[in-house]
């Protein structure tokens, strides 16, 4: 089975937000509302996201330092299908995530941004979150910064949570991902600064089939 | 001169920050949108505080994790004097915070929660950042973690950066800050939980009279 899409609505508008997702929804699996566009518009992004497009999973990019139960139980009821936590934070804090997915039936990706030592993911596979994410941030892709090596990592370690990739990916660059246990690609500027978004996604989609 | 007083309106609510606000701030310098009230509400809630406490700094703790100068931007366009950067995130995420704080002529304080090795800080320091931040979040104090020890280090480091310090602290135990080089301290629950919020800003500002 391929691994799920996500495309990551990294706006400032939710009208901008929609638009896109309207164009992509038909290639991609999972919508995500972008920090962002969180933090510019509140978490009526989510809902309305999740309003729109009702029948794709939405994940809320909260990417969550503290407080970790109430931020993602105000994500989810908001409408979120996932939430995001980062590793980085107190381990309390991932903790209190995957609680509040507990209580609510819903999902968590735990981000492994800033996070130097991959041993650490073992500790928190522990918590069985649904998803870890290696991630290289958009701060970080302007410095070279990839995905692959990490996400090769990774995959390799018998982990049991879900992995998910995230970091300047592309129709072109999936490639790089072929024979990895990898679940979730997550694409964001090559989709939703596209001229046609939907004609990128659609190209996401079929590398994506052609190298799993 | 004593260090400035920030209230952290950790609140879901705009309405709710407002209330307190309006209560605490004779008794405080500086009114913190909190991080889940700029992901609830979104950066709306920064702009209001602005709007209401005009002669009040308004810092927006984003807590940024990616996208340094983009976040840090549209929180000085709401309205903010003073935005938040995790040290935890990307190198590149902090430095480009610290570039929109300089576009935007407005103060970028670095939070060094999830950061074990405070020698980065020295490293942080040398992108001369207006506050660099201990804080012990509420996860963290869930966990009987407190910032007293690592601000005492920081405190004694010889930084250029002002120093602030939060976490679980109160009337009381503001006293352990006696004869530490803190600039700002930041506190949260106790105003905000408490009965008589404006009562118990006053009582704040008493103890950091007394103390320092």
């Amino acid at each position: 089975m391929r691994p799920k899409i996500q495309v990551a609505l990294d706006l400032l508008r939710i009208q901008d937000a929609l638009n896109i997702a309207s164009k992509a929804a038909e290639y991609v699996d999972y919508l995500e509302a972008g920090t962002p566009l969180i933090k510019a518009e509140g978490l009526r992004a989510v809902t309305l996201l999740k309003k729109e497009f009702g029948d794709k999973v939405v994940v809320a990019d909260m990417k969550t330092m503290d407080t970790g139960f109430l931020e993602a139980s105000i994500a989810y009821e908001a409408g979120a299908d996932y939430a995001t936590v980062m590793a980085a934070a107190d381990i309390g804090t991932v903790s209190g995530a995957v609680e509040a997915r507990d209580k609510y039936g819903k999902g968590i990706m735990i981000d492994l941004l800033g996070v130097e030592d991959l041993e650490y993911a073992r500790k928190l596979d522990e918590l069985k979150p649904d998803y870890l994410l290696i991630h290289s941030g958009i701060d970080m892709q302007h410095r070279g910064i990839m995905p692959f090596e990490p996400v090769k990592k990774l995959s390799n370690m018998g982990l049991s949570a879900k992995i998910g990739v995230a970091g300047g990916l592309n129709k072109e660059n999936i490639g790089g991902l072929q024979g990895l246990k990898v679940d979730l690609i997550i694409v964001g500027g090559f989709i939703t600064k596209a001229d046609d978004p939907g004609k990128a996604a659609k190209e996401v989609l079929e590398a994506v089939e052609e190298v799993f």
